[in-house]
């Protein structure tokens, strides 16, 4: 282990994705990540599909670089063992329903009472506090009650849930901070502590510029397709063969526009004369432009406009973003070597380190594949 | 200040959006930020709207906390001070085009070798390396590119961005993630760092389902609508006067459904007698259940649901999302005080700590606001 995190222990109790992608990151960073699982079963996710053979292609994403350890949370000698692993942790983090630690007789009180430098973080739907603090919460649950579905769509069209778990996502990335905050601060004080989260609080987070939005102007913000809020054109267009994404967010880029769509007239177009302008007759402005784009393919747009340099992206699909001469650049997709399903491609963390790179170092473990090393490791045993 | 980063040090030249988000939480989280700014103009996101009075709560938003200090980059004064500034820094954080500061003559190891212990961390579009790294990026760009826009929308629907500039925030998520696990590692080597990501690669770190049952199967994911990939019925469903979304992930739930809507014939259906059936016959149980669902409202179907103890939820408009209960009872609406403007509402950090309590401490900068006490602050002058 090289990342900025190596020789940092983090006790795990997550399932699922908000508090395992929160984990994934610790351990991408290179710490040495212990994923306590239920005997004979272990996170549930190990049941969700698709499959590689046995293997869970969604638990495999997001529990690459940990160990397991199986330990019955349930009886008593698997509290006192976490007890004691609980001992030798920097950093617990769990995202059960409040509560269920407590019940464990797990609580973050007894266990700072043996650890005092331990940081102990808590993910739930909701948080601790509050109302819904018990309440049962996924991530579509807390995309339509936070207003992320509201503002995601067409104008007048049915509900879109983000097409990726992004209330589990945002929980998990600010739980990663919450955790490496508490680190920083520990450093100073010499004390670990308690800090908790909702996933309902962490899409609010992602909401700010809608929210910030609605509190200026009293207007309550819908849906608007593809479409940027305050500049025009800034959206998709249908081409022969797909979409094209295309930015003009200044007057020159909307000059060049009109030119390499061969429209000079709309460059002279008193409708489309400024931005606010543009904005006004955005229906005019979508059907010229419409008209234009739909005469060649995404490909041809996205070379005249690069040309032109004005800012524009073909819509791709995940295959295609996929090998994106970028994205292969950047080393984005990585193998890992599973031992029972073989070389598996998983997406690799976005952070690139000068001194202590970052990287994705195994594959998920198998259920307690590593209950006597860590043991052993940790507790001597 | 008393959050967890309180007396850490950050020198800020980011703009827009992915940056400042980024340096807004290491403010929430009691950091020092200093938001440095060109003469007379500052932060372009200055200028955008809506406007309260001459307050861009687009940048209200997201530099709340921070210090405003005016300094010419260009110049060679500006320049000199930019260098005794990170002498003084733990960390500095930018979000320009690669080579920018490069050709202020304040790249990293210049500024390193002035400083050894200074966290160097840059976010741009694409990354520092690779054939797109020069090019422009903004949200919507980067949602084309990554594929979050070809698996967000409705089946064979017009193409739909997601609703805020998720591929801006998670940049910025992962920036100051990259920032704190960089100090963790100070700790540990006495040394800084350089650290770089890009928001193609951030926003393909949050695509990690889609990538890996795309890998697992061959399958190119495409648009969902409000629906579950795996799970049925789990998704919006139109009421009488709005959407309510269901979330029957378990046999159980799906048969106490059926009670609740009066239909329990659907639960002795043999199309829809398993999680698998009901995915075979979607359309025809979408049918049904939107039947049920239609003749009442949102807010009793709501009721109704909680009480069979049925995850659910209504879509909430931003409007409604900032009076629920539960944001109200997490405080996720926080009041600051801005002198010109008076009291603003901003969203909270999401971030709950028992010893160093996270804050929205201040409203943002007037421009340059704070030079003289932060030259003499951290300078001495």
């Amino acid at each position: 282990m090289t990342g900025p995190l190596a020789g940092l222990r983090v006790l795990d109790f997550t399932w699922f994705l908000s508090g395992p992608y929160a984990t994934m990151i610790l351990a991408d960073l290179g710490a040495d990540v212990v994923k306590v699982e239920a005997p004979g079963r272990g996170d549930p996710s190990r049941k969700a599909g698709p499959f590689i053979g046995e293997l869970s292609a969604y638990f495999l994403s997001i529990n690459r670089g940990k160990r397991s350890l199986e330990l019955d949370l349930k009886s008593e000698a698997g509290q006192y063992t976490t007890l004691e692993l609980a001992g030798q942790a920097d950093v617990l983090v769990e995202n059960f329903v409040p509560g269920t630690m407590a019940g464990w007789g797990l609580d973050y009180d007894t266990l700072a009472a043996h650890n005092p430098r331990l940081i102990y973080a808590a993910c739930s739907g909701f948080g601790q506090t509050g109302p819904r603090a018990e309440q049962l919460a996924f991530d579509a649950i807390i995309q339509a009650l936070a207003g992320t579905m509201s503002i995601t769509g067409q104008p007048d069209g049915e509900p879109v849930r983000v097409g990726y778990s992004v209330g589990d996502l945002a929980a998990g990335l600010f739980l990663s901070i919450g955790v490496l905050a508490a680190l920083e601060s520990r450093h100073r004080t010499g004390r670990g502590q308690y800090l908790e989260l909702g996933m309902l609080d962490a899409q609010l987070a992602l909401l700010e510029n809608a929210f910030s939005r609605y509190f200026a102007t009293g207007q309550v913000p819908g849906p608007l397709g593809s479409r940027h809020p305050l500049i025009a054109p800034f959206q998709a267009f249908p081409t022969k063969d797909g979409h094209v994404v295309v930015a003009a967010g200044t007057e020159a880029q909307w000059g060049r526009l009109c030119q390499v769509i061969d429209r000079a007239d709309l460059a002279a177009d008193e409708r489309f004369a400024t931005n606010s302008a543009r904005r006004e007759n955005l229906p005019s402005l979508v059907e010229e432009l419409t008209g234009g784009f739909r005469r060649e393919s995404t490909a041809t747009w996205v070379a005249l406009l690069n040309a032109g340099e004005i800012p524009c992206a073909p819509i791709q699909t995940i295959a295609e973003s996929a090998v994106d001469p970028q994205v292969i650049a950047r080393n984005m997709i990585v193998e890992v070597d599973d031992p029972q399903a073989g070389p598996q491609r998983v997406v690799n963390t976005p952070l690139r380190f000068s001194d202590t790179p970052a990287a994705v170092t195994r594959s998920a473990p198998g259920l307690g594949e590593h209950s006597t090393d860590i043991l052993q490791e940790w507790l001597g045993r």
